[in-house]
């Protein structure tokens, strides 16, 4: 195992004090392992809070800030984090407008956040849970029932982070949060496994011309494994699953998001971006908005994911606000 | 080899294609393989042109935008652009005030760029040119005189680019990106190394627990190879090494920029930072900015590379000016 850490037991406190060091816009509670914005809205507004294991970054960290999460919660590499830092973050971030969990779908990450829920309820604070599904590659998977949640994350968080930001009430927030995620789906290609650092090796094996189609962001199985082919027909392969899945048609627009696993160069990542672009264009879809670049990774697994949101009015609106956190940024 | 490309020879024009889809902001001439501004500025500037080969993206075409570059023109991988590239450029974006090539240190760059420089006199744009030389690892290497041109690219491209989008003259937005070039040193390290497509397999070989210390952002050899040790104990031998080159001392500020190679998870890179910023405060060094994240890569090298600015009030100042690019973004 090659990693620049200091010991696996320390990885997520020192990911966390170079977090706090390199960001003073975040306030790191590194006790509680809470991460919020340094500057607290002044007005009541519904906050929205995140987390999951650690080892996707720049997610959830890397989207709290004006205009997206108020606070993240990481856990462990590929860990839960517990249902005190999201009580702590909770309560930390509530101006009285309630709480969005923006939620996973993991079991651990399900369980913990709905403790946590109901831990904020006895303490007075109402707590709305959006569930992330958008993963078309399997129905159950290694630590799901259902679909798992990927790269919809970062679109749910920054949609409904700008209708919070605005002032919406909280179940407006959580509504929009939940038709963000029914509005998107996923499907990833894992060229290698990643390598949790105390496991110490990867966690499972490829050989050297193979890939794992349908691949979970924590190395989960996929469909099936099959002989690594040009980018074009991975692409086409990839696009037309979510396509099937989705019911989008001649006419609509997307939110593409083509997401490195982590150890994917970005040249890469737009070479898969093109394709995607000109496969959806056979399709008489147009790419109205888009994302290239490491957004949900799984430490230093290889590949790529595609994410296709169906995009309106208010969801291409809202993706156009103002956002100001570490990963994502506009004007 | 696995990589998500279609063939070796198309991996420039797909990924470019990739680029157009992606960003309407940028307008990509695929034929001359030069990247500009989709609109240009409306009153005379300075305009910055930069290039390279291929393969440490985002550079430079991911800094294309308000606030920093003109264009860019990307060679093949690991592979100088061509004269007829930097002319084509040039002449695009010169508003008659005069263009900056923003170039680093490597024998085939220099050489296209000096020609190309000519050869816009003789169309009668007037160029200077920023050398870019920051990398104190080694003094030659395989591809160069004197020392390697990384991480220091991106602060000469930020800060010369403000002080160009304000108005400034041809000799003044020189003279600071060189003083910048001069501010700055970096280091780097390899925990592996990159192939390039056409090659078809790693540039060099490291063992499983073997790292290679100084080496450059094309796999050129460093100073040693030596066994992985824990992050805090790299970190001190890169900060020790660059402040020794550098001479700061206590009470002063840095501009900070922990960088991913390509394939570094994010965590490991916050990891390295915090390590960074607790290793300069035990010097009395004050990190006053930073970037943490991959933005001068070397394919899929895992690895970092530690770039440190000596700060002062116009360049921090410039720092914070606003820029909007596809890999650089501040409001």
């Amino acid at each position: 195992m090659k990693k620049l850490i200091n010991a696996a037991e320390t990885v997520l406190e020192d990911a966390l004090a170079g977090v706090a060091a390199a960001h003073p816009e975040l306030a790191v509670d590194v006790a509680n392992r809470v991460i919020t914005r340094a500057v607290r809205p002044t007005a009541p507004k519904v906050a929205l809070v995140s987390g999951g294991g650690s080892g996707h970054e720049p997610l959830h960290g890397g989207y709290v800030g004006p205009g997206m999460l108020d606070a993240a919660c990481p856990g462990e590499v590929f860990t839960s984090p517990v249902p005190d830092q999201m009580l702590a973050a909770a309560k930390a971030v509530d101006t009285g407008a309630g709480v969005v969990f923006v939620v996973k779908n993991y079991t651990g990450d399900v369980m913990n956040f709905e403790l946590a829920a109901e831990l904020a309820a006895e303490e007075g604070v109402e707590v709305r849970t959006v569930l992330v599904n958008d993963d078309v590659a399997v129905e159950d998977s290694t630590w799901t029932a259902g679909r798992r949640g990927t790269g919809a994350t970062v679109l749910v968080e920054k949609i409904a982070g700008a209708l919070a930001e605005r002032g919406a009430p909280l179940d407006e927030v959580a509504a929009l949060g939940e038709r963000v995620n029914a509005a998107s789906r996923s499907f990833a290609i894992a060229l290698t496994a990643a390598t949790v650092p105390a496991a110490g090796k990867p966690g499972f094996e490829l050989a050297d011309d193979e890939i794992e189609v349908g691949v979970g962001i924590h190395g989960e199985p996929g469909r099936r494994r099959e002989r690594l082919r040009p980018a074009r027909e991975l692409v086409a392969e990839v696009v037309e699953t979510v396509l099937t899945d989705h019911h989008l048609t001649a006419g609509d627009e997307v939110i593409a998001l083509v997401n490195g696993l982590g150890a994917t160069p970005l040249m890469e990542l737009y070479i898969v971006f093109g394709e995607v672009a000109a496969r959806l264009a056979g399709h008489g879809i147009t790419v109205a908005r888009s994302l290239v670049g490491n957004y949900v990774t799984s430490l230093d697994m290889a590949g790529f994911s595609l994410t296709l949101a169906k995009a309106d009015g208010q969801l291409l609106e809202l993706w156009d606000a103002p956002v100001d956190t570490p990963a994502l940024k506009r004007a």
